[in-house]
Protein backbone atom coordinates (compact mmCIF):
# COMPACT_ATOMS: atom_id res chain seq x y z
CA UNK A 1 0.00 0.00 0.00
CA UNK A 2 0.89 3.68 -0.71
CA UNK A 3 0.39 6.05 1.76
CA UNK A 4 -0.32 9.63 0.46
CA UNK A 5 -0.63 12.28 2.72
CA UNK A 6 -0.93 15.86 2.42
CA UNK A 7 -3.05 19.08 3.91
CA UNK A 8 -6.07 20.06 3.32
CA UNK A 9 -6.03 22.73 0.32
CA UNK A 10 -2.34 21.65 -0.93
CA UNK A 11 -3.96 19.99 -4.31
CA UNK A 12 -3.63 16.38 -3.28
CA UNK A 13 -6.36 15.18 -5.22
CA UNK A 14 -5.74 16.87 -8.31
CA UNK A 15 -2.06 15.37 -8.33
CA UNK A 16 -3.67 12.12 -7.40
CA UNK A 17 -5.86 12.33 -10.51
CA UNK A 18 -3.09 13.16 -12.86
CA UNK A 19 -0.47 11.06 -11.65
CA UNK A 20 -3.43 7.55 -11.53
CA UNK A 21 -4.89 8.34 -14.94
CA UNK A 22 -4.58 5.41 -17.08
CA UNK A 23 -3.27 3.11 -14.27
CA UNK A 24 -4.87 -0.08 -12.57
CA UNK A 25 -4.45 1.45 -9.20
CA UNK A 26 -7.59 1.98 -6.38
CA UNK A 27 -7.51 4.91 -3.42
CA UNK A 28 -8.86 4.20 -0.47
CA UNK A 29 -10.12 7.32 1.52
CA UNK A 30 -8.92 6.64 5.54
CA UNK A 31 -11.39 9.30 6.89
CA UNK A 32 -14.08 7.93 4.90
CA UNK A 33 -13.54 4.29 6.05
CA UNK A 34 -13.43 6.02 9.22
CA UNK A 35 -16.47 7.81 9.14
CA UNK A 36 -18.67 5.03 7.88
CA UNK A 37 -17.20 2.46 10.90
CA UNK A 38 -17.65 5.43 13.43
CA UNK A 39 -21.62 5.57 12.05
CA UNK A 40 -22.21 2.11 12.60
CA UNK A 41 -21.17 2.11 15.89
CA UNK A 42 -22.76 5.21 16.49
CA UNK A 43 -19.67 6.76 18.04
CA UNK A 44 -19.25 10.03 15.43
CA UNK A 45 -20.96 11.51 12.62
CA UNK A 46 -18.61 14.13 11.40
CA UNK A 47 -15.24 14.76 11.06
CA UNK A 48 -14.70 17.03 14.02
CA UNK A 49 -16.56 14.43 16.30
CA UNK A 50 -14.37 11.55 15.20
CA UNK A 51 -11.15 13.87 15.97
CA UNK A 52 -12.06 15.15 19.17
CA UNK A 53 -12.99 11.27 20.83
CA UNK A 54 -10.97 10.54 23.78
CA UNK A 55 -7.99 8.68 23.22
CA UNK A 56 -9.36 4.98 24.22
CA UNK A 57 -11.98 5.22 21.81
CA UNK A 58 -10.04 6.59 19.37
CA UNK A 59 -7.94 3.91 19.11
CA UNK A 60 -10.65 1.59 19.27
CA UNK A 61 -12.04 2.95 16.44
CA UNK A 62 -8.74 3.16 14.54
CA UNK A 63 -8.45 -0.84 15.07
CA UNK A 64 -12.07 -1.39 13.64
CA UNK A 65 -10.35 0.99 10.67
CA UNK A 66 -7.58 -1.18 10.00
CA UNK A 67 -9.52 -3.99 10.33
CA UNK A 68 -11.54 -3.05 7.75
CA UNK A 69 -8.27 -2.18 5.16
CA UNK A 70 -7.50 -5.19 3.34
CA UNK A 71 -3.20 -5.83 2.33
CA UNK A 72 -4.06 -5.44 -1.38
CA UNK A 73 -1.42 -4.44 -3.96
CA UNK A 74 -1.78 -1.07 -6.03
CA UNK A 75 -3.79 0.76 -3.41
CA UNK A 76 -3.25 3.96 -2.59
CA UNK A 77 -4.13 4.98 1.01
CA UNK A 78 -5.51 8.68 0.94
CA UNK A 79 -5.06 10.18 4.42
CA UNK A 80 -2.98 12.79 6.67
CA UNK A 81 -0.08 12.82 8.80
CA UNK A 82 -1.26 14.69 11.35
CA UNK A 83 -4.77 15.67 12.02
CA UNK A 84 -5.65 19.18 13.26
CA UNK A 85 -7.92 19.24 16.70
CA UNK A 86 -8.66 23.29 17.06
CA UNK A 87 -7.56 25.11 18.79
CA UNK A 88 -4.10 23.68 19.46
CA UNK A 89 -3.93 20.38 19.37
CA UNK A 90 -2.64 17.48 16.91
CA UNK A 91 -3.67 13.22 16.27
CA UNK A 92 -1.83 11.20 14.73
CA UNK A 93 -3.22 10.48 11.12
CA UNK A 94 -2.13 6.89 11.01
CA UNK A 95 -1.95 4.00 14.39
CA UNK A 96 0.27 1.73 15.09
CA UNK A 97 -1.87 -1.23 14.71
CA UNK A 98 -2.00 -0.27 10.43
CA UNK A 99 1.70 -1.00 10.45
CA UNK A 100 1.13 -4.06 11.78
CA UNK A 101 -1.59 -5.29 9.50
CA UNK A 102 -0.79 -3.56 6.00
CA UNK A 103 2.54 -3.56 4.49
CA UNK A 104 3.33 0.35 3.63
CA UNK A 105 5.43 -0.06 -0.09
CA UNK A 106 5.61 4.10 0.57
CA UNK A 107 4.55 7.33 2.15
CA UNK A 108 4.25 9.91 0.38
CA UNK A 109 3.97 13.93 1.46
CA UNK A 110 2.19 16.31 -0.64
CA UNK A 111 3.34 19.89 0.34
CA UNK A 112 3.62 23.34 -0.95
CA UNK A 113 4.54 26.21 0.65
CA UNK A 114 2.41 27.52 3.75
CA UNK A 115 1.04 30.86 1.78
CA UNK A 116 0.08 29.05 -1.27
CA UNK A 117 -1.98 26.50 0.93
CA UNK A 118 -3.70 29.66 2.37
CA UNK A 119 -4.41 30.94 -0.76
CA UNK A 120 -6.11 27.82 -2.57
CA UNK A 121 -7.91 27.08 0.79
CA UNK A 122 -9.47 30.49 0.75
CA UNK A 123 -10.45 29.82 -3.20
CA UNK A 124 -11.77 26.76 -3.63
CA UNK A 125 -15.04 27.23 -3.70
CA UNK A 126 -16.54 23.59 -3.65
CA UNK A 127 -15.32 23.18 0.19
CA UNK A 128 -15.73 24.73 3.09
CA UNK A 129 -12.41 25.20 5.11
CA UNK A 130 -11.22 27.31 8.44
CA UNK A 131 -9.16 30.33 7.99
CA UNK A 132 -5.50 29.24 8.62
CA UNK A 133 -2.54 31.47 8.83
CA UNK A 134 0.53 30.96 7.09
CA UNK A 135 2.32 30.30 10.73
CA UNK A 136 -0.79 28.14 11.41
CA UNK A 137 0.07 25.75 8.41
CA UNK A 138 3.70 26.06 8.97
CA UNK A 139 2.92 24.00 12.15
CA UNK A 140 1.27 21.61 10.95
CA UNK A 141 3.71 20.98 8.02
CA UNK A 142 6.62 20.86 10.48
CA UNK A 143 4.82 18.51 12.81
CA UNK A 144 3.61 16.47 9.57
CA UNK A 145 7.14 16.06 8.65
CA UNK A 146 8.37 14.52 11.30
CA UNK A 147 5.44 12.22 12.08
CA UNK A 148 5.94 10.96 8.33
CA UNK A 149 9.46 10.14 9.61
CA UNK A 150 8.62 8.48 12.44
CA UNK A 151 5.71 6.02 10.15
CA UNK A 152 9.03 5.56 7.92
CA UNK A 153 11.48 4.28 10.77
CA UNK A 154 8.95 2.37 12.77
CA UNK A 155 8.21 0.63 8.94
CA UNK A 156 11.55 0.44 6.85
CA UNK A 157 9.09 2.08 4.29
CA UNK A 158 11.01 5.13 2.48
CA UNK A 159 9.27 8.17 2.65
CA UNK A 160 8.88 11.18 -0.13
CA UNK A 161 8.09 14.64 -0.07
CA UNK A 162 6.50 16.24 -3.10
CA UNK A 163 6.28 19.77 -3.10
CA UNK A 164 3.51 21.36 -5.61
CA UNK A 165 4.24 24.76 -6.36
CA UNK A 166 1.84 27.49 -7.70
CA UNK A 167 1.66 26.72 -11.52
CA UNK A 168 4.00 23.56 -11.72
CA UNK A 169 1.37 20.95 -10.93
CA UNK A 170 2.53 19.03 -13.40
CA UNK A 171 6.16 18.37 -11.92
CA UNK A 172 4.18 17.23 -8.44
CA UNK A 173 2.25 14.93 -10.93
CA UNK A 174 5.07 13.62 -12.70
CA UNK A 175 6.62 12.73 -8.77
CA UNK A 176 4.18 10.79 -8.04
CA UNK A 177 4.13 9.12 -11.65
CA UNK A 178 7.84 7.77 -11.41
CA UNK A 179 7.34 6.45 -8.01
CA UNK A 180 4.84 4.49 -9.50
CA UNK A 181 6.67 3.31 -12.13
CA UNK A 182 9.26 2.78 -9.27
CA UNK A 183 6.65 0.27 -7.73
CA UNK A 184 5.42 -1.01 -10.88
CA UNK A 185 1.88 0.00 -10.14
CA UNK A 186 0.71 -0.04 -14.25
CA UNK B 1 -2.86 10.33 32.20
CA UNK B 2 -2.10 13.75 30.95
CA UNK B 3 1.54 14.13 30.58
CA UNK B 4 2.29 18.03 30.44
CA UNK B 5 6.08 18.60 29.60
CA UNK B 6 7.76 21.87 28.66
CA UNK B 7 11.41 23.66 29.72
CA UNK B 8 12.59 24.99 32.58
CA UNK B 9 12.20 27.98 32.74
CA UNK B 10 8.73 28.64 30.41
CA UNK B 11 5.95 29.38 33.37
CA UNK B 12 5.11 25.88 33.80
CA UNK B 13 4.57 25.64 37.18
CA UNK B 14 2.58 28.66 37.62
CA UNK B 15 0.03 27.54 34.23
CA UNK B 16 -0.42 24.29 36.31
CA UNK B 17 -1.22 26.24 39.16
CA UNK B 18 -3.72 28.53 37.36
CA UNK B 19 -5.26 25.61 35.82
CA UNK B 20 -5.88 22.98 38.07
CA UNK B 21 -7.04 25.55 40.67
CA UNK B 22 -10.67 24.44 42.17
CA UNK B 23 -10.29 21.39 40.49
CA UNK B 24 -9.60 17.73 41.71
CA UNK B 25 -6.62 16.48 39.63
CA UNK B 26 -3.40 15.35 41.12
CA UNK B 27 0.25 16.08 40.21
CA UNK B 28 2.78 13.66 39.99
CA UNK B 29 6.40 14.95 39.31
CA UNK B 30 8.48 12.18 37.04
CA UNK B 31 11.97 13.50 38.19
CA UNK B 32 10.76 13.22 41.69
CA UNK B 33 9.74 9.89 41.77
CA UNK B 34 13.19 9.20 39.82
CA UNK B 35 15.44 10.61 42.05
CA UNK B 36 13.58 8.85 45.13
CA UNK B 37 13.99 5.38 43.37
CA UNK B 38 17.41 6.44 42.51
CA UNK B 39 18.51 6.92 46.09
CA UNK B 40 16.84 3.79 47.75
CA UNK B 41 18.54 1.81 44.96
CA UNK B 42 21.96 4.30 46.16
CA UNK B 43 21.88 4.84 42.16
CA UNK B 44 22.48 8.71 41.56
CA UNK B 45 22.07 11.60 44.35
CA UNK B 46 21.09 14.40 42.03
CA UNK B 47 19.68 14.98 38.58
CA UNK B 48 23.15 15.40 37.04
CA UNK B 49 23.77 12.20 37.94
CA UNK B 50 20.59 10.83 37.00
CA UNK B 51 20.93 11.78 33.32
CA UNK B 52 24.35 11.30 32.97
CA UNK B 53 23.61 7.13 33.77
CA UNK B 54 25.10 4.53 31.44
CA UNK B 55 22.15 3.37 29.17
CA UNK B 56 21.47 0.04 31.12
CA UNK B 57 21.12 1.63 33.86
CA UNK B 58 18.83 4.53 32.45
CA UNK B 59 16.61 1.84 31.30
CA UNK B 60 16.27 -0.13 34.51
CA UNK B 61 15.74 3.05 36.28
CA UNK B 62 13.16 3.85 34.42
CA UNK B 63 11.16 0.26 34.34
CA UNK B 64 11.39 0.79 38.35
CA UNK B 65 10.06 4.42 38.08
CA UNK B 66 7.66 3.48 35.86
CA UNK B 67 6.48 0.38 38.11
CA UNK B 68 5.65 3.24 40.68
CA UNK B 69 3.50 4.60 38.95
CA UNK B 70 -0.18 4.46 38.77
CA UNK B 71 -2.34 4.28 35.85
CA UNK B 72 -4.95 6.59 37.62
CA UNK B 73 -7.51 8.96 36.29
CA UNK B 74 -7.41 12.74 36.84
CA UNK B 75 -3.65 12.65 37.10
CA UNK B 76 -1.17 14.81 35.09
CA UNK B 77 2.57 13.54 35.04
CA UNK B 78 4.49 16.56 35.19
CA UNK B 79 7.92 16.35 32.99
CA UNK B 80 10.31 16.56 29.88
CA UNK B 81 10.33 15.63 26.63
CA UNK B 82 13.77 15.51 25.98
CA UNK B 83 16.63 15.98 29.13
CA UNK B 84 19.88 18.28 28.40
CA UNK B 85 23.06 16.58 29.25
CA UNK B 86 25.90 19.24 29.43
CA UNK B 87 27.39 19.65 26.61
CA UNK B 88 25.69 18.47 23.75
CA UNK B 89 23.44 15.57 24.31
CA UNK B 90 20.08 14.67 25.45
CA UNK B 91 17.92 11.72 26.48
CA UNK B 92 14.36 11.44 26.24
CA UNK B 93 11.94 12.08 29.01
CA UNK B 94 9.62 9.13 28.83
CA UNK B 95 10.48 5.53 28.08
CA UNK B 96 8.86 2.77 25.79
CA UNK B 97 7.76 0.74 29.08
CA UNK B 98 5.97 3.80 30.32
CA UNK B 99 3.14 3.92 27.02
CA UNK B 100 2.34 -0.06 27.72
CA UNK B 101 2.10 0.75 31.56
CA UNK B 102 -0.19 4.06 31.27
CA UNK B 103 -3.22 5.14 29.38
CA UNK B 104 -1.79 8.99 28.32
CA UNK B 105 -4.88 10.77 27.56
CA UNK B 106 -2.73 13.46 25.76
CA UNK B 107 0.53 15.24 25.75
CA UNK B 108 0.72 18.80 26.45
CA UNK B 109 4.28 20.99 25.50
CA UNK B 110 4.36 24.50 27.39
CA UNK B 111 6.00 26.62 24.75
CA UNK B 112 7.27 29.88 24.91
CA UNK B 113 10.07 31.88 22.79
CA UNK B 114 13.36 31.24 23.11
CA UNK B 115 14.87 34.56 23.96
CA UNK B 116 11.62 35.36 26.38
CA UNK B 117 12.80 31.67 27.77
CA UNK B 118 16.35 32.72 28.41
CA UNK B 119 15.15 35.97 30.01
CA UNK B 120 13.06 33.70 32.78
CA UNK B 121 15.57 31.70 33.52
CA UNK B 122 17.56 34.44 34.58
CA UNK B 123 15.01 36.34 36.21
CA UNK B 124 13.93 33.78 38.96
CA UNK B 125 15.55 34.33 41.89
CA UNK B 126 14.43 31.15 43.64
CA UNK B 127 16.28 28.44 41.23
CA UNK B 128 19.80 28.64 40.08
CA UNK B 129 19.63 27.15 36.35
CA UNK B 130 22.70 27.42 34.28
CA UNK B 131 22.60 30.43 31.47
CA UNK B 132 21.53 29.47 27.63
CA UNK B 133 21.50 31.25 24.51
CA UNK B 134 18.19 31.81 22.64
CA UNK B 135 19.99 29.44 19.95
CA UNK B 136 20.43 26.50 22.20
CA UNK B 137 16.87 26.71 23.82
CA UNK B 138 15.74 26.90 20.01
CA UNK B 139 17.61 23.31 19.55
CA UNK B 140 15.75 21.91 22.99
CA UNK B 141 12.81 23.06 21.78
CA UNK B 142 13.05 21.40 18.54
CA UNK B 143 14.53 18.24 19.73
CA UNK B 144 11.37 18.51 22.08
CA UNK B 145 8.51 18.82 19.51
CA UNK B 146 9.61 16.17 17.50
CA UNK B 147 9.74 13.78 20.52
CA UNK B 148 6.75 14.61 21.62
CA UNK B 149 5.51 13.84 17.81
CA UNK B 150 6.79 10.51 18.39
CA UNK B 151 5.63 9.83 21.69
CA UNK B 152 2.07 11.06 20.56
CA UNK B 153 2.37 8.61 17.20
CA UNK B 154 3.68 5.51 19.15
CA UNK B 155 0.70 6.08 21.94
CA UNK B 156 -2.16 7.59 19.15
CA UNK B 157 -2.11 10.70 22.02
CA UNK B 158 -3.08 13.57 21.13
CA UNK B 159 -1.00 16.33 21.53
CA UNK B 160 -0.84 20.20 22.50
CA UNK B 161 1.40 22.59 22.01
CA UNK B 162 0.26 25.86 24.63
CA UNK B 163 2.18 28.93 23.93
CA UNK B 164 3.11 31.35 27.28
CA UNK B 165 3.77 34.60 25.85
CA UNK B 166 5.09 37.52 28.39
CA UNK B 167 2.52 38.99 30.10
CA UNK B 168 -0.35 36.52 28.33
CA UNK B 169 -0.35 33.78 30.79
CA UNK B 170 -3.80 33.47 31.11
CA UNK B 171 -4.39 32.59 27.73
CA UNK B 172 -2.19 29.49 28.41
CA UNK B 173 -3.87 28.98 31.45
CA UNK B 174 -7.02 28.97 29.42
CA UNK B 175 -5.84 26.67 27.06
CA UNK B 176 -5.21 24.02 29.66
CA UNK B 177 -8.11 24.57 31.09
CA UNK B 178 -9.99 23.92 27.92
CA UNK B 179 -8.06 20.41 27.68
CA UNK B 180 -8.61 19.44 31.10
CA UNK B 181 -12.78 19.92 30.16
CA UNK B 182 -12.33 18.24 26.76
CA UNK B 183 -11.25 15.12 29.89
CA UNK B 184 -13.82 15.93 32.03
CA UNK B 185 -11.01 16.44 34.69
CA UNK B 186 -12.87 18.92 37.17
CA UNK C 1 27.66 -0.19 20.50
CA UNK C 2 28.16 3.65 19.75
CA UNK C 3 26.02 4.90 16.44
CA UNK C 4 27.67 7.60 14.65
CA UNK C 5 26.16 9.49 11.53
CA UNK C 6 26.21 12.15 9.64
CA UNK C 7 25.97 13.40 6.11
CA UNK C 8 28.80 13.07 3.30
CA UNK C 9 30.83 15.26 2.69
CA UNK C 10 30.74 16.52 6.94
CA UNK C 11 34.06 15.39 8.24
CA UNK C 12 33.06 12.01 9.78
CA UNK C 13 36.07 10.28 8.70
CA UNK C 14 38.27 12.50 9.42
CA UNK C 15 36.26 13.64 13.40
CA UNK C 16 36.41 9.61 13.65
CA UNK C 17 40.10 9.04 13.31
CA UNK C 18 41.25 11.88 15.21
CA UNK C 19 38.74 10.99 18.67
CA UNK C 20 39.70 7.48 18.18
CA UNK C 21 43.74 7.49 17.85
CA UNK C 22 45.37 6.07 20.46
CA UNK C 23 41.99 3.99 21.70
CA UNK C 24 40.88 0.13 21.30
CA UNK C 25 37.69 0.65 19.89
CA UNK C 26 36.49 -0.40 15.86
CA UNK C 27 34.51 0.48 13.73
CA UNK C 28 31.79 -1.43 11.91
CA UNK C 29 30.96 0.36 8.74
CA UNK C 30 26.84 -0.48 8.21
CA UNK C 31 26.91 0.53 4.58
CA UNK C 32 29.97 -1.86 3.83
CA UNK C 33 28.40 -4.92 5.48
CA UNK C 34 24.88 -4.48 3.75
CA UNK C 35 26.89 -4.57 0.61
CA UNK C 36 28.62 -7.50 1.25
CA UNK C 37 25.33 -9.19 1.93
CA UNK C 38 23.60 -8.44 -0.71
CA UNK C 39 26.22 -9.38 -2.85
CA UNK C 40 26.25 -12.95 -1.59
CA UNK C 41 22.50 -12.84 -1.83
CA UNK C 42 22.93 -11.56 -5.73
CA UNK C 43 20.36 -8.44 -4.77
CA UNK C 44 22.22 -5.53 -5.64
CA UNK C 45 25.72 -4.46 -6.47
CA UNK C 46 26.30 -1.12 -5.64
CA UNK C 47 24.64 1.22 -2.96
CA UNK C 48 22.53 3.07 -5.46
CA UNK C 49 20.91 -0.44 -6.22
CA UNK C 50 20.92 -0.99 -2.35
CA UNK C 51 19.04 2.06 -1.57
CA UNK C 52 15.99 1.64 -4.48
CA UNK C 53 14.92 -1.91 -3.22
CA UNK C 54 11.20 -2.71 -2.51
CA UNK C 55 10.65 -2.34 1.10
CA UNK C 56 10.15 -6.09 1.53
CA UNK C 57 13.38 -6.95 0.10
CA UNK C 58 15.45 -3.88 1.67
CA UNK C 59 13.46 -5.27 5.04
CA UNK C 60 15.05 -8.53 4.51
CA UNK C 61 18.44 -7.51 4.02
CA UNK C 62 18.51 -4.98 6.66
CA UNK C 63 17.32 -8.29 9.12
CA UNK C 64 20.36 -10.19 7.00
CA UNK C 65 22.91 -6.91 8.18
CA UNK C 66 21.32 -6.90 11.48
CA UNK C 67 21.99 -11.03 11.98
CA UNK C 68 25.76 -10.16 10.94
CA UNK C 69 26.33 -7.43 13.68
CA UNK C 70 27.50 -8.40 16.77
CA UNK C 71 26.70 -6.63 20.22
CA UNK C 72 30.43 -5.81 21.21
CA UNK C 73 31.67 -3.41 23.69
CA UNK C 74 33.70 -0.57 22.41
CA UNK C 75 32.61 -0.70 18.70
CA UNK C 76 31.46 2.20 16.45
CA UNK C 77 28.62 1.84 13.83
CA UNK C 78 29.40 4.01 11.44
CA UNK C 79 26.01 4.87 9.28
CA UNK C 80 23.34 7.60 8.00
CA UNK C 81 20.47 8.83 9.65
CA UNK C 82 18.11 8.91 6.55
CA UNK C 83 19.78 7.70 3.05
CA UNK C 84 18.61 10.11 0.24
CA UNK C 85 16.27 8.33 -2.81
CA UNK C 86 16.83 10.37 -5.60
CA UNK C 87 15.16 12.36 -6.57
CA UNK C 88 12.74 12.84 -3.87
CA UNK C 89 13.20 9.82 -1.18
CA UNK C 90 14.62 9.09 1.65
CA UNK C 91 15.29 5.61 3.95
CA UNK C 92 15.60 5.19 7.29
CA UNK C 93 19.64 4.25 8.28
CA UNK C 94 18.34 1.84 10.87
CA UNK C 95 16.17 -0.30 11.70
CA UNK C 96 13.84 -1.60 14.36
CA UNK C 97 15.11 -5.13 14.45
CA UNK C 98 18.78 -3.62 15.11
CA UNK C 99 17.40 -1.62 18.08
CA UNK C 100 15.93 -5.50 19.49
CA UNK C 101 19.18 -7.01 18.91
CA UNK C 102 21.86 -4.72 19.45
CA UNK C 103 22.50 -2.19 22.51
CA UNK C 104 23.05 1.20 21.52
CA UNK C 105 25.17 3.28 24.11
CA UNK C 106 24.39 6.59 22.24
CA UNK C 107 23.54 8.24 19.35
CA UNK C 108 26.10 10.76 17.95
CA UNK C 109 25.01 13.05 15.00
CA UNK C 110 28.01 14.85 13.30
CA UNK C 111 26.12 17.81 11.72
CA UNK C 112 27.59 21.59 10.06
CA UNK C 113 26.13 24.38 8.44
CA UNK C 114 24.97 22.98 5.14
CA UNK C 115 26.82 25.53 2.93
CA UNK C 116 29.45 24.27 4.94
CA UNK C 117 28.69 20.57 3.78
CA UNK C 118 27.98 21.72 -0.12
CA UNK C 119 31.72 23.33 -0.26
CA UNK C 120 33.25 20.27 1.11
CA UNK C 121 31.45 17.58 -1.10
CA UNK C 122 32.72 19.82 -3.76
CA UNK C 123 36.45 20.52 -2.70
CA UNK C 124 37.31 16.60 -1.80
CA UNK C 125 39.05 15.44 -4.65
CA UNK C 126 39.29 11.49 -3.38
CA UNK C 127 35.01 11.21 -3.97
CA UNK C 128 32.13 11.49 -6.53
CA UNK C 129 29.57 13.25 -4.94
CA UNK C 130 26.44 13.85 -6.44
CA UNK C 131 25.70 17.91 -5.94
CA UNK C 132 23.21 19.23 -3.63
CA UNK C 133 22.54 22.78 -2.89
CA UNK C 134 22.32 24.09 0.57
CA UNK C 135 18.25 23.99 0.70
CA UNK C 136 18.93 20.25 -0.15
CA UNK C 137 21.31 19.46 2.64
CA UNK C 138 18.81 21.63 4.89
CA UNK C 139 16.17 18.80 4.26
CA UNK C 140 18.48 16.11 4.91
CA UNK C 141 19.94 17.19 8.34
CA UNK C 142 16.35 18.18 9.80
CA UNK C 143 14.80 14.63 8.39
CA UNK C 144 18.17 12.99 9.78
CA UNK C 145 17.34 15.15 13.35
CA UNK C 146 14.43 14.12 13.49
CA UNK C 147 15.19 10.70 12.74
CA UNK C 148 17.59 10.44 15.60
CA UNK C 149 15.41 11.51 18.01
CA UNK C 150 13.36 8.44 16.95
CA UNK C 151 16.07 6.37 17.51
CA UNK C 152 16.82 7.99 20.86
CA UNK C 153 12.81 7.90 22.38
CA UNK C 154 12.37 4.28 21.16
CA UNK C 155 15.49 2.47 22.56
CA UNK C 156 16.13 4.60 25.38
CA UNK C 157 20.04 5.89 24.73
CA UNK C 158 20.84 9.31 24.49
CA UNK C 159 21.93 11.59 21.65
CA UNK C 160 24.94 13.80 20.77
CA UNK C 161 24.68 16.72 17.88
CA UNK C 162 28.35 17.70 17.28
CA UNK C 163 28.99 20.71 14.98
CA UNK C 164 31.97 20.47 13.17
CA UNK C 165 32.73 23.56 11.65
CA UNK C 166 35.25 25.33 9.29
CA UNK C 167 38.19 25.46 10.61
CA UNK C 168 37.20 23.92 14.20
CA UNK C 169 37.00 20.67 13.31
CA UNK C 170 39.53 19.97 16.86
CA UNK C 171 36.18 20.86 18.92
CA UNK C 172 34.24 18.18 16.91
CA UNK C 173 37.28 16.01 17.90
CA UNK C 174 37.31 16.68 21.33
CA UNK C 175 32.86 16.63 21.58
CA UNK C 176 33.50 12.68 20.87
CA UNK C 177 36.53 12.35 22.74
CA UNK C 178 34.35 13.55 25.91
CA UNK C 179 31.57 11.11 24.77
CA UNK C 180 33.84 7.93 24.66
CA UNK C 181 35.64 9.27 28.00
CA UNK C 182 32.01 8.98 29.55
CA UNK C 183 31.35 5.62 28.24
CA UNK C 184 35.20 5.00 29.48
CA UNK C 185 35.97 3.40 26.47
CA UNK C 186 39.73 3.87 26.04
Amino acid sequence: MLVVMGLPGVGKSSILKGALEGRDVSIVNYGDVAISVAKKRKMAIDRDALISLPVKEHLDLQDAVVAQLKDTPKTILDTHAVLKRRPSGYIPGLTPSLFKKITIDALVFIDAPSDEIAKRRQADPTRIRPTMSAEELDEIRRFSLSTISIYSASTGAPFYVITNREGRSNEAIQSLKDILDSLSWK
